[in-house]
């Protein structure tokens, strides 16, 4: 995988990630499709009206259902869910601690039942990649051991131990196959502790297409979130992309992107979307609230996407209370739009060298309202 | 309003409907829109993808959630929801009775209460129009007393005279009114008692702007529907369009066309969507089923759809079984689509004077998968 760095402004970067289906400019933040379908959207809304070039997809979900082999079958995700641009797919580690019963942690995977029949099923460091092999990620992600925070150290030892080992088993196996366009990503475990941060730096071999700080936002305070990726993301390769698992506000993604990471997921575009949140620079709004009944307003002025273009705040108001499925889909097509519009704004900040009075702006502004 | 029928093939008839917001060509198939938004799909959809003219909204509704002052305040249905076609709205007397607790039928008008907060109403005559003025339809229905089939002849009898007496007084009302742009229409009862027909259509004043045929598709067999219909339509005035509410079944469409009826709504092909059945010139489908999981083709081979331009059935039964919301939007998308075309399709070959062919070729089709 190529990954070029195009300009830094302190520790922020900016850079270009080319990949087999699209060339991604960096920091990008990558909307959450789990069972290959951003919810409520499909790809066309993805593609043609915001914009996304590279999208997130859910292993444990796709391993479940429809199956890894039926996607394969049906030409990959891409073809499946046609959509053009670029997929990175998580290794169903996460999934399967979180949605399933009787989850068990062996030396050589997890075991797990599914969240749906029951079945019993092994995700070990090798079938994790199979399976993202079946689905043609164009970035696959390592099995790693997930700990809950706060964790006894002894856990946390653990934890990154078994990570760099499954993450170099997993390296090792993936040179051996002939896949090119699926990269491979590497996780960095510690939970908070920042010695542990570098141990799981020093244990994980190179040679990996990308690094991803994980087991982060799981219920740690955001200084200490802060300070762990201010600790981590410097000891990672420069030449490599960086990606914050799971993270998450405006605000958070602003100061990751200060310490220098380049990617983001996380789901709370969507489903805040879907309980009724809307993002605008100047704070979060609750579009259910009564003050909008009668807003002939859209959600924001000036707001270039779909949804500002056409309907107002009262339209939104009235279609979330009266429970209409169309409400999702307009309002994750403009808090999509939000997201990407603010690393998009990051990035030519960085470009311009201006990264720190742009993020000054950005939470000035987006901590103005009273809410 | 300005009706012209443009051509005749026995009894089915191809005509324009000139409303102040869109010039509708007939026989024509209205989606239902219920608040103010067809299930799962924006103003967009169904002006840019659809081409739809025309589209149904429910006064109930409406009226209750968000009230049709806020529609008025916020510049009526058309702005509010953003579809610059025209609106038909019902007069809400369907619903009051069949959503509604301790209904009450009274000489004036029908006492409900709200499904939505138990609070209590009185929909008259006068009322009803009222709410639809501050909607600002382009075709209102009058008030009329329902009755479900089988009914008494002494029941369906008071239900043609409270109806007639009702619409006359509507018509009195609305005459008194300056209002152009929005139509009224009245609506014959009679349940499928052809004599009560009749007597209907003679209570019924003249100088309507057309003429609806209710009470049908509500228990009584197809045969009996079409012998009401076929002892009805003739009845009514020539120059007039002539609605069939909430029918019906592609098959019942296209009778009731043969018997000389222009327009026709119902929620079957958006619901029927939202339940896995998909329409297709060779009949329902179920997609859900398990022959689709692997299936790379489109709902419909040569299909024009939005949907069935981007994607395959295995992706749709994959949405489907996942219960992703996009798949409501894509599956409506077809659907109404396929409605749409069925009308239009009927509308040329009237008046290239080959209507019967048509409908036998299609019946043919239709009726060809065994399912």
């Amino acid at each position: 995988m190529d990954f070029q760095l195009q300009a830094t402004d302190n520790n922020a970067r900016a850079g270009l990630l080319n990949l087999a289906h699209s060339q991604v400019a960096t920091p990008v933040f990558m909307p959450v499709g789990t069972q290959g379908c951003i919810k409520s959207l499909d790809a066309t809304d993805m593609q043609g009206i915001l914009g996304a070039k590279l999208i997130l997809a859910n292993t444990y979900h796709l391993y479940l259902r429809p199956g890894e082999k039926v996607v394969e079958e049906l030409g990959g995700l891409h073809r499946f869910a046609q959509f053009h641009g670029s997929f990175l797919t998580d290794s169903g580690g996460f999934q399967a601690f979180s949605l399933s019963d009787n989850v068990k942690l062996q030396e050589d995977g997890i075991v797990f039942k599914s969240h749906i029949d029951g079945s019993k099923h092994l995700f070990t460091p090798a079938k994790v990649l199979d399976i993202q092999y079946s689905l043609n990620s164009d970035i696959m992600m390592v099995l790693d051991d997930l700990v809950g925070l706060p964790a006894p150290l002894k856990r946390l030892e653990e934890s990154i131990k078994r990570s760099a080992k499954w993450a170099n088993l997993s390296l090792e196996y993936h040179k051996q196959k002939n896949r090119p366009n699926n990269n491979l990503f590497a996780i960095i475990q510690g939970g908070t502790h920042l010695k542990m941060r570098s141990l799981s730096v020093g244990l994980t071999h190179e040679g990996f297409d990308g690094y991803a700080i994980g087991g982060l936002a799981v219920g740690e305070s955001a200084d200490e979130m802060l300070e762990t990726i201010a600790h981590t993301a410097p000891l990672l390769p420069k030449d490599k992309p960086r990606y914050l698992m799971g993270v998450g506000t405006p605000e958070n993604i602003l100061d990751a992107i200060g310490l220098g990471v380049d990617m983001f997921d996380c789901v709370m575009p969507t489903r805040n979307a879907r309980n009724a949140t809307l993002f605008t620079h100047s704070g979060k709004i609750s579009i259910k609230n009564a003050p909008y009944k009668l807003d002939d307003t859209p959600i924001e002025e000036n707001c270039a996407c779909y949804t500002c273009k056409r309907y107002s705040k009262a339209y939104l108001h009235h279609l979330f209370r009266a429970k209409e499925l169309t409400y999702a889909r307009l309002a994750s097509l403009h808090n999509l739009h939000f997201y990407l519009e603010l690393v998009k704004n990051a990035r030519n900040a960085i470009l311009e060298k201006r990264f720190l009075s742009f993020k000054k702006e950005f939470l000035k502004k987006y901590h103005s309202r009273s809410h």
